[in-house]
Order: structure tokens, then sequence, then C-alpha cells
């Protein structure tokens, strides 16, 4: 068989400040792959079939000398990120063709030989979900969800539970988790369209940041118990504001510092001490030992049962992963960004 | 017996920036007090032998309609605080004359008739301590180092401990408590001679942040895994900066920011969620219940076999209050913050 077209997304220079497709990353087509014959010295052929596109990466786009919780992207190379695919071709026991696997540091590349089994966590897909939500609310994002909510959120009845970006991946999860425990959420996004999402999976106080006054809402709706914080910024400080003694506060990204130069400075952490809140910020790395087990248990069922629905915004081919990036980073994508790789 | 002068400080002007003596707080001796008539109505007279000075009085001293977390002073009133007293008279049958007392809510004034037995811990002072001791060391600043740190340090072997204001009452207890875990523990202090003591009470790198610069201090000697914050704003980013991931804060204070209109502006908040830091706030009021029994048959024997050391700032006479609180509120005080109001 001939060598086909081995496309790949490569980081082609540190932003400043947004992202921008073309600039900061690069489609290139250059490589070919015999995927018949190319080597795989006991490892297997995977062909890329999903990559997420998740807020986080743009804290990869960094010079590498600085060190930070994820390692960076390194110009000229390929982005990676959690993607699932399906073996092609295998001299590993462990893997066989046909498998579909989920792993962390797939790289934005159509085919590639991987070897180590097991950083690939093999899909069995009884609930026939989309193999996409295998990056969402069944991957890392879901996993950010429920992992922390366990972990942290210390529900106690009668709690009132404000949720940030709450139409996303991982707030949508969080706020139907909530939900679930009979909590009253409030949850904010940066659409008309979003919001009304929140109401459909039953968000009580759904509002779009963009048009009312965070602080009001939450002032007229709390005090707020748990903040669950993708954002940081004017929001956090709202948070902190409107929060009830004893308010825990689940620090999960600071999306609004991102792509600035100068992040937003918050004038009253002193409600730290006054209030006695407790803010933990966490990695869902160090979460997935102690809460994975239980997760595949039990979210694709409640997934493919309807009780967690969530929006996904699917782009086709990785051609198009820049954009996503983008649209990520600037809060346009409605739903989990995905890129669709390939089909089967 | 002839009536007595009853001095006492009053809360005299709402300050907007330092408190000043004369001007946010006067002294009075316009009232007398007859000793042996004076009516107890069922409860009983007591002397005023020690009040305390802490840091957390100037957030009191607000417009009344402000919540916090502690009531506010109220214009006109005496000051009110941590104390301990002897009792003159009593027509309660659970408190007799020549107990010892300590309450939280002595008014700033030599004598005072109170009611409810239950708010006033019997001393008994089986260890022969100065009476001041018991608010100080042995009293709420200890019970703020010694409850939180039980509560919220989490202390593994190797940590580093980094401590704000450690000279203070609280922090040089925070001290301690971590060197007998055996933990490196740095502090820092505002001046040469609080750093002596500080070296003395043996910990491992005291410097005075006055001339040498925190965050390089910090990056030298750390990473910190635990940081106890007295004082918020600059130091706390440098703790931020320098943090090990899975750091704990324990946000005790933010003295930094009480006497200005405008707080420090701390720029890496970003840090809590890429190092997975917790952050408790808490007052120490809620922590009580849990610990206090624990807390009695511990501290005042190590205090008394001098495991736990502490530095005294005593003035004599409630006329030195206003001086007293001023001294706090800008770090001149050397030790302990407390007025000898009188002896037995």
């Amino acid at each position: 068989m001939a060598p086909v077209t081995n496309g790949r997304v490569l980081f082609n220079e540190i932003p400043t400040g947004y992202p921008i497709p073309g600039k900061t990353t690069v489609y290139d087509a250059s490589q070919t792959i015999d995927l018949e014959s190319t080597a795989l010295d006991g490892g297997f052929l995977i062909k890329t079939l999903v990559v997420s596109i998740d807020p986080y990466m743009r804290g990869k786009m960094r010079d590498p000398s600085i060190q930070s919780y994820t390692p960076p992207f390194f110009v000229g190379q390929p982005l990676d990120n959690y993607g699932v695919g399906v073996i092609l071709r295998s001299e590993d026991p462990l893997i066989k063709p046909g498998d579909h696997v989920y792993a962390f540091g797939f790289p934005f590349q159509q085919y590639f030989v991987a070897k180590d089994a097991k950083l690939f966590y093999k899909i069995q897909n009884e609930e026939k979900l989309p193999l996409s939500a295998y990056v969402g609310v069944c991957g890392m994002p879901g996993k950010t969800a429920y992992h922390a909510w366990k972990e942290y959120a210390h529900p106690q009845k009668g709690d009132v539970v404000f949720v940030s970006t709450a139409a996303g991946p991982v707030g949508a999860t969080v706020a139907q988790l909530a939900k679930f425990e009979g909590l009253k959420v409030i949850g904010s996004a940066g659409s008309d369209e979003k919001v009304a999402f929140l109401k459909s999976i039953g968000v009580d106080v759904a509002f779009n940041y963009k048009t009312e006054n965070t602080l009001e809402v939450l002032q007229r709706e709390g005090p707020i118990n748990i903040y669950w914080d993708n954002v940081g910024g004017e929001t956090l400080e709202a948070a902190l504001e409107a929060a009830a003694p004893h308010a825990r506060f689940i620090e999960c990204g600071m999306i609004s510092n991102y792509n600035n130069q100068g992040p937003y400075h918050i004038k009253n952490l002193m409600h730290l001490v006054s209030k006695s809140i407790q803010l933990s910020g966490f990695i869902v790395l160090d979460l997935f030992a102690k809460y994975d087990e239980e997760f595949y248990k039990t979210v694709p069922g409640m997934v493919a049962r309807g009780e967690i629905k969530y929006l996904e915004d699917a782009k086709r081919g990785l051609e198009a992963a820049g954009d996503a990036i983008l649209e990520v980073q600037s809060g346009k994508n409605k739903g989990k960004s995905v890129i669709i790789v390939a089909d089967e």
C-alpha cells in the first residue's frame, strides 16, 4: 500500500496573547506514513480518531524554561493532548488491532506509533457512547468535575452552589452533580444560548455574565456555600464578596488570566480569613488514582441514561485545531471542543 | 468605703487609617464605683487585672452598619477584648471571691459587674504562670496557633514551614510547634531584635523582612510546604511564588491590609490552581469547641517547662491602651501586647 499523508498540527511560535491559528500553530501535511510497513519495534500503530481541545493548553504554549504543572509544547513539534484512537497494528500482546484506546499525550497527528500500553486506557464503551465523549464528559473534563467535587465540595443540605463557565464540559457536569444532591445551583455563562442550555439541565439561576452583573446576582441569590471557579479574576472577587461563612471554593482554573499580561487584581482576599473560606486549588492528575475507577463505573452510565447531559462543539479534521484552540481561549466554543480527526 | 474611680477606655471615633490615641480612643476617668455596695443582681463583681491588645481589634473600629466576623465597637462605649480578672464579690454560686477568670468581652474598665458565669473560664494556673500569659500564649493567640496548626497544617516529614510575623504571640507559637515536629522553619519579623528572638527559639532561617527580600529568602530556603500567613499582601504573593505543590496556606490574618484603603494586589493567584494549594481561612472561635480542652492540658505545661517561649510587651494602666493599640497595628510592639490594669 502506498504511503498516506500523516497530517500534524505543530506548535510554531510562543504567543503573547491569544494563540493565533496559522501563527501560533500551523497545520503541516508534509509527512507521509506507510501504514502497513512502518516499524512498530514492539509497539502499536494508532489511528487518531479524536483529540481534545482544552483551556489549559494555553499554559503549555510557553517558553520551555518556565516551570509549570504541565510540560511545555516545543516549537516545531506537534501539539498533544487527550485523545481517542483505534489500533491498526500491534506487536504488543496487551493491545490488539481494533481496540479503542484513550490516553493523555496523543500527538495532534493522524497516525503514530506508541509503545507503553500502560499509558493507554482501553475503552470498553458498553454504553455505546460517541467516542468523543471519552475526551469530554467521560474523560478529563468529566473527571475534573467528578473527582474534585467528591474531594473538596463537602456539600450540605441547603447549600447554594455557584459555578462559573457552567455550560462548559466541567462546569455543566459540576452543576448536574450538585443538582443530584438537591442543592440550589447558580450558573454563569457567556451567551444566551449557553444560558438556555443551563436551564435545560436544571440550573436554578442561569445568567449571562456579559449582560447581568455577577455580584448582583450572587448577592440576590446567595450567599454561596460552594464556588466552582473556572475563571478567577473579577468573578472570584464577586464570589468572595457573596460567600457564606465556611464556604468552599474549588479552584479549577482562572481562564480570565490566561491570555492577559496583567491579571485582574482581587481586592477582597481578606474575606478568606473573615469568612473562614477553604480554598482548594487542584490538578486533576493528582486525583486520578483515587477516583478513576468509581468514575468509570458511574459516569458513562449516567451519560447514557441522560442523567448527565453535555454540549459538544466538534470540528472535523486536524486543520481546524488552531481555530478550535482560539475559540476555547476566547470563550466562543459551544460545548466541549473536540476535533474529529477521522472516522474509523 | 468611699467610691473609687472606675477608669475606662472609650471608642471615640471611627478611624480611617491607623487608630490614634486620644482621638480614636480616649481614656475616661469620670466614673466611680462603690466596690462594697454596687448592686450585683445575682452576678459578680470583677476587678480587671489584664486586658489583651490584639491586631483584629482594628476590624471592630468600623461603622457598625458594616457586617463582619466580630461585632463592632460602638462610639462612646468602652473597648472590649480578652481579659483576666479576679472576683471581688459574687452572688452566683458558680463563682466565688478570689477566683481568677478569663473571658472574651472584658470591657476596658477597671471594675465591672457580670452575670453569665458560663462565659468565664476559671483559671486554675497550677503552673503558676503570670496571669497575663492567659491572654497570650495560653489564651486566644496561643489557641489560634495551636488549634489551626492541628486542623489545617497536615505537617509531613521534611516539610518547610514559613511563618510571617513569627515573633508575635501567634507566629512564635506556630514556629515552636513546627520545630517540635522536626520541620525546617523560616520566620520573618520586622526588627533585628525580633529576629534575634526567633533564633533563640530555634527558628532555622530568621530574617528581617525590612532589610531582606522575602521572595529571595523563600526561593533560596524553600520551596515551602506550609505557610502561616499573618500579613497577606506582598508576603502572601511571595509565598505563592515559592510554594511547593500541595502546599497548605493557613490564613490567620492580613494585617498588611487593615490600615490601608487600598490593599496590595496579588498578581499570582493562578499558583493556587497550578500548585494545588489548599488555603484555609479560619476564625479561631470556630475551633474552640474542638481543641480547647486539649490545649489547656498541653500548652500551659509546655510554657511552664520552657518548651514554648514567648515575648510579652506589657504596659501598666488602662491609660496606655491607646498607645498599645497603635503599636500593635504598626508592628512596633515587642511581643504579645497586654495591659496590666491592676495588681491583685
